[in-house]
């Protein structure tokens, strides 16, 4: 391989795959990128065999010629040295050429880097993915989706299944659902679908989400998602994103999602969660707990550690309907729900003191918090 | 003490006397802030031993009342908690009261917490200073000379004098010097003092001189600086900033500074730093060895671990002199040095391969760095 290619979008493109390689792999060609040039474009790959990021260089854009291919190839160069050498190389342009042996020499205006590289043949193969099982959604919306409820996923390998995101499609509705047992998210939002596709019980690692949602960007751009037996593809313009699925099933949690509710108010997102936020700065316990009730139609938090202190808050609640409450949980699942709900006013359900309540924007159906209460009274 | 006090003035002081403080004392007062009312302001008091940070805030400022003073007097409060709490409160005013067994209520908005507080009078006194060796210097003037040598303090404890800066005061001219026995830093500058007053040995730990560092506004007020046998004040306004001198003698530094050359060299500081930069991407055995040697009026940089590759650089040199030199040296203590010249070309002065070499700015002779190189060739 020999090739003269753009340093920023080598750059760019070194970043984006430098996502799914880890140091800690026992795979020792997976610390590496991989790089192919065709005469059409430069492919770049890197994994840690759970997610896999590719990003591909044209060979031009917008009529600027990114790469020159002097001679076509492949080669894996160690992700962590290829990647500083890439951001920190002083010219516009980079010449790469694979010399004997693997040994790689990087050339950038005076600069001579020789670099040992692996065998591009030993690199696992990415999955060859049957595309029949395809949905479009924009970038942004999904980027939402994963941020308002990947947060609830376990994070114990005891029940691995809730480690992951469940994913659901069913007439256009995509859902997402996460939860530790303790609290769950749900989102929905219309997609689109060329046929009837129906998707249940796809369950996606939690960090795959993650690092999904951090790699794609802020743009109004539709992704595909590809779903197969046991992996999902995004696909992002010049950059595939694979990821595998979790084994297993999915609980089935509508059935303890309360479809009534004794006591209902509706208070300001942002006001509630900064009483919170300071009611959880005295909340020191293993399980956080802050107090709420409700008393002369204002809602009062607080929360005792007692060998710091006390806070007690008030917040004016728009709106109380139904019977009194006393009821205390976990602050950081509240502060967790109320940090990704963007909706001005959120509606507060609870159906009694030792049961789950429910947490929901008041300006739409498609989102959905329940958190479950700690027994103190 | 009861008082009512605004919000910002009283985040801005907590922040600033909060630095002093440390979890890891083991002296439980001091993990408190000091609070103390009188008519006039209300003073906070942080300390870890070493390092402590008065500030007052004054009654009124610019015609705005800061406090309100309801009654006098002292509290210490736990230092995380009351930090955290003062930045999250709703109002602008903040109403501070000390209840019975030093419970402190704090009261903003809607929001009441009753915090534990601890007795003031078991609060350590603060040195009482005798003022005769005072000098003054720009509070930006002062942030520079310390961010310019303290980095070559040592880390190890073998030699305690050499965790310190060395601080000497001749004719008005003030001095900062900092060692760890492999590199040094100098730096001096013109300031202000009314009689003539020397002062030699006076040996501040680093980390007071990072934490001033970090403290001081960039600004171009003078800070009067306060000496005596044991302890080093900085007043900077409103702010007190006071460290603990080490004992011992600090070692005689001039004799190592090399007065002749054999071999100079003057180069741009950023094109030699960017190469000493990338050719210390693959310097990664213990000593970060990067080589260096000149050959027809250019600077060769190189640097090589066996199993990842090999670096070259060069970069053209603007004026070279003397002797050809072949040498090696820590990369690290290079990019220090180079980092904190603020001048666009430096002089490099060689005597020999196995003898330290100094770096200059070629605009001023203030500000010298002196390494030591690794035997390799």
């Amino acid at each position: 391989m020999h090739i003269v290619v753009d340093r920023e979008a080598l750059k760019e493109a070194v970043n984006q795959v430098s996502k799914a390689v880890s140091s800690r792999t026992t795979i020792p060609i997976l610390t590496g990128i991989k790089l192919t040039a065709t005469h059409e474009e430069c492919i770049l790959t890197g994994s840690d065999s759970d997610i896999s990021i590719q990003v591909s260089i044209p060979a031009q854009r917008d009529d600027i010629e990114l790469i020159k291919v002097v001679k076509i190839g492949s080669i894996v160069l160690p992700a962590k040295y290829f990647a500083e050498i890439v951001k920190k190389l002083p010219a516009e342009h980079i010449e790469i050429e694979v010399l004997e042996n693997e040994v790689t020499h990087i050339r950038s205006g005076s600069t001579e880097f020789n670099l040992n590289g692996l065998n591009a043949e030993e690199y696992p193969r990415l999955p060859q993915l049957e595309e029949d099982q395809v949905f479009s959604i924009p970038a942004q919306l999904l980027k939402s989706l994963i941020r308002q409820t990947s947060f609830a996923v376990s994070t114990l390998e005891s029940r691995p299944i809730l480690t992951g995101v469940l994913l659901k499609l069913e007439e256009g509705l995509l859902t997402l659902v996460a939860t530790d047992s303790h609290r769950l998210a749900r989102r929905s939002a219309q997609v689109e679908v060329n046929h009837n596709l129906y998707l249940e019980n796809v369950v996606i690692p939690g960090r795959s989400m993650n690092e999904l949602q951090r790699i794609l960007e802020d743009e109004s751009d539709p992704v595909d998602i590809v779903i197969t037996n046991n992996q999902m593809l995004v696909k992002a313009g010049r950059l595939l994103f694979y990821s595998r699925l979790l084994d297993g099933t999915y609980p089935d949690t509508e059935r303890i999602i309360p479809s009534t509710s004794k006591t209902t108010l509706e208070v300001e997102t942002k006001a509630l969660l900064a009483a919170i936020e300071r009611a959880s700065l005295l909340a020191k316990d293993s399980k956080h707990v802050v107090k709420l009730s409700i008393q002369e139609e204002r809602i009062h938090i607080s929360s005792n550690t007692p060998e710091i202190g006390q806070v007690f808050e008030q917040v004016n609640a728009h709106h109380i309907e139904g019977e009194e409450i006393q009821i205390a949980f976990n602050a950081r699942f509240m502060l967790d729900a109320l940090r990704v709900i963007d909706s001005p006013q959120v509606s507060i359900q609870f159906t009694g003191a030792l049961s789950p309540f429910v947490i929901k924007p008041t300006d739409h159906e498609h989102m959905l918090h329940l958190i479950l209460p700690v027994r103190t009274y």
